[in-house]
């Protein structure tokens, strides 16, 4: 993005008022970092302005919506955060699908639809924060230290803590800034990335204790089943955020988690090191998604299922497979 | 470190040869990224050099000893890196404990007994190898992209991935830097921090299974027994650095993990957060450490050492304990 984007986006800002931050559904560090950052921004300069999720806001990421109160107006300006396609918004939210409901989405996905009426996109950021921070330094407005908490843990969440492939060398820079401020950025990755409730280890247990394993053990796959999670004693929202774990032991080249969604439909994320194109594999069965993380529903029983993927994980693989 | 220390190390290393560098026994990334980044510069630079460890290099860090062999000389100069004690050596190179045996020490901990003739000590580096790229850029010497991927290891790994307290700005700039060569940062983290071997992964849920919580789940521990080791079917090697599990749960304060060295002789390692010292803790017990990372030893049979254990707990959270 240029200077010019930045001093049009800061133009924009202080030309309207009673704003509403849109963050996407399943929020995750970036869209809710972003949302709270760039609220507290406006409400500093004087704005009117909140954010709004589909859901509640998760507890994970209570820190960053701690002090966070909502502010009596009726929306006059909306601005889309982290969020690449409006469809995004999700079910309760519906009414910003319609054509021209966003004026200025915010965003570094490069998928990025479109949809706004002016769209502010670098789809080179590893996050949607860092943009909204070169925004910050651009205009020369002073960060509190709240906004940097809300764009480091942005930032870090959205890298797995600088450990991902998006992270780039303006990514350390901008945390060697941002942990300047006064933030407890060990306490913030502690929370991200250490911590787990009792629920979680449970559930991590049982899917680890029943992963299954093929060809040679270069392909692993959790099955999450309905009756798993009744039984497991673990609340539904300890189950997201699992389709890393396959990929994780060692040699695995595709890790998939099959997540029963009703009595014959299951959800498939795949997961894949360099060898296999995760997008291509769920292609085949009407999903996509990146190069090395996609999704896509399978239906039949859970037998069947399994059947179609192993196959299908053969074929990728190159690998003999009768069934 | 001031600039004049680099160049008198410069110096140094130019007016020696036949060189051996000391890394710490039970090697981590930084002693070992050290090692092999020194190794290759002294061999660029013309000389002679070797790197040791009191066992073998662990398999975990193969990628840094790839193109490795060893040099046919008699060690004439002696070069410990990121190694606080003698005593560090191990059992195997009792003869560099001596007085005198060492000649350089490079070094980021505070703690650093000052046993080499000469010490370039940064107390306030997130590792050593943050201490060499300084070094190198300093003298002005282009490193290649091996010891890039070395130092990148080093400082990662002592840095679990920028994550912990010991990060300061310093390290993500020279990480930022460090990315910038063909250094596939991101197969590095994956294989450090995101993969595990089955075995691993058949001790952690073993660990996990058998997980005690005490206090209101302010405390958990986890119990290592020689019978344990034998029955999980995994290697030795994989029931190292499991002591940061019990600090993983969400709530809890001091971690413990306690491990069955002799029939009636326990290893503690203690993990706390802030409410708790572990080195207090720890002292208590002959033993010691950092402020949240300590250990030491307690004999008695289990269930003795576990009412120690829990008693001193209990003291230490201000909580009421009857054994």
């Amino acid at each position: 993005m240029k200077k010019s984007d930045f001093f049009e986006l800061k133009e924009i800002f202080e030309s309207h008022d009673n704003i509403l931050i849109l963050t996407h559904k399943s929020p995750d560090g970036d869209t809710l970092g972003c949302g709270f950052a760039l609220c507290a921004y406006l409400r500093d300069i004087g704005k009117k302005a909140n954010v709004i999720n589909n859901e509640n806001f998760p507890v994970r990421y209570n820190f960053l919506y701690d002090g966070y109160y909502v502010q009596d107006f009726e929306p006059q300006f909306i601005v889309a955060v982290d969020v690449a396609d409006k469809s995004l918004f999700g079910s309760h939210l519906t009414r910003y699908m319609e054509e021209g409901a966003v004026d200025v989405c915010i965003d570094h996905h490069i998928s990025n639809r479109g949809y706004a009426k002016r769209t502010f996109l670098d789809g080179k950021a590893s996050a949607a924060a860092l943009i909204l921070f070169e925004y910050f330094k651009t205009i020369g407005y002073k960060i509190s230290d709240f906004i940097a908490m809300c764009l480091y843990t942005a930032i870090a969440t959205d890298t797995g803590c600088f450990k991902y492939q998006n992270t780039t060398p303006k990514t350390h820079i901008a945390a060697a800034e941002l942990m300047q401020y006064d933030i407890g950025f060990e306490h913030i990755n502690r929370k991200m990335f250490d911590v787990k409730s009792k629920g979680r280890i449970k559930v991590e247990q049982s899917v680890i204790n029943n992963m299954e394993y093929y060809f040679n053990d270069r392909c692993t796959m959790i099955v999450i089943t309905t009756e798993l999670m009744n039984n497991c004693g673990a609340e539904p929202a300890e189950f997201e955020g699992l389709a890393s774990i396959p990929l994780e032991i060692e040699g695995v080249v595709i890790g998939i988690t099959v997540k029963q969604r009703h009595e014959n439909v299951f959800k498939l994320s795949v997961r894949t090191t360099e060898e296999v194109d995760a997008s291509a594999f769920c292609r085949r069965f009407g999903g996509g998604g990146h190069i090395r993380a996609a999704g896509c529903e399978i239906q039949g029983n859970l037998q069947e299922v399994r059947q179609i993927v192993i196959k299908a994980v053969a074929e990728a693989l190159g690998e003999e497979y009768d069934d």
